[in-house]
């Protein structure tokens, strides 16, 4: 089973490119648009992100803007759970919490509903990627003043050398599928 | 089988709730993040949106920034096809294409990969709601640049009185879930 899921890990890998200095000089941008245009690193992926949480008990997945939403819903209905979306300000239409997260120069905001979890409800958090980890700890914040229990992280790539992981709730898991 | 899908319909329209003034006075705006967190509601928006298209011949699936990502994936794996994110200018990182659209007062543009899809790909438009029909038309230039052919348009919401369809290529299927 570890090789049929090294071989998967490296299909996906492949058809992930890499841009260099977008958005801006000296970033190496993971462009996932060419794994999704591939319709079997699209269905492998879908596979790869749900299998580390089948058969736990999970109320919703909570998938971050925008990226995070082309496998937040696939993700959250895998798992039999509801989705919800953390978006950037003002996209929400209803009443939302915010939480601030630093940029390298300057701050950002997310946002999420404040009915959009009930109280004790078991969530994920998904995005396509872990950086230094800002938004994802952001919507953590935003999870736990609604009275939601974070209960594992899902990401297609994860930046390693920027230690995003340490800004997350610990002891959860982490689930990254490629790690760079 | 037709009651089965009014009953489906009505239990996701039921879901979908209206936020008035939003984002500015007179809009009613319909606000889909009610639908997600609903995980039946989930399932069955899935279900809808890929049942027209079923055993249909789709290369790719096209959705709109940010909303059509929700269920785009869903709808491309649904029907063996891979994913093509359209976005707002300046987020996709390799070269693109570009295509204006009228707003009520200015303009605004939508921006595909050059190499998003092949020449002769059968495509599919998908977002969550159809309103005048602006991008969903801007997308379809962008689909004909490249040299695909637009087999269909798949939405969760169509706002009919705006007569967005009228706007789209014609004599191919217009599918909308909840027609209001």
């Amino acid at each position: 089973m570890k090789n049929v899921h090294q071989s998967i890990t490296d299909y996906i890998s492949n058809t992930i490119r890499t841009i260099p200095d977008f958005p801006k000089k000296g970033i190496q941008f993971k462009d996932i648009t060419t794994l999704l245009q591939d319709k079997r690193a699209l269905e492998l992926t879908s596979y790869m992100l749900a299998q580390p949480f089948r058969n736990r008990s999970v109320d919703f997945v909570v998938g971050l803007e925008s990226r995070g939403f082309l496998f937040g819903t696939n993700l959250a209905q895998d798992l039999n759970a509801g989705f919800v979306p953390v978006r950037k300000p003002g996209k929400l239409p209803s009443k939302t919490l915010s939480e601030m997260y630093a940029l390298e120069y300057g701050e950002d905001h997310v946002e999420i509903h404040q009915d959009a979890i009930f109280k004790g409800a078991k969530v994920i958090i998904h995005d396509d990627l872990i950086a230094t980890g800002g938004t994802a700890s952001a919507a953590s914040k935003l999870i736990k003043r609604l009275g939601g229990e974070i209960v594992g992280y899902s990401f297609i790539i994860e930046l390693s050398f920027l230690n995003g992981r340490d800004q997350l709730v610990q002891n959860v898991p982490i689930e990254s599928i490629v790690i760079e």
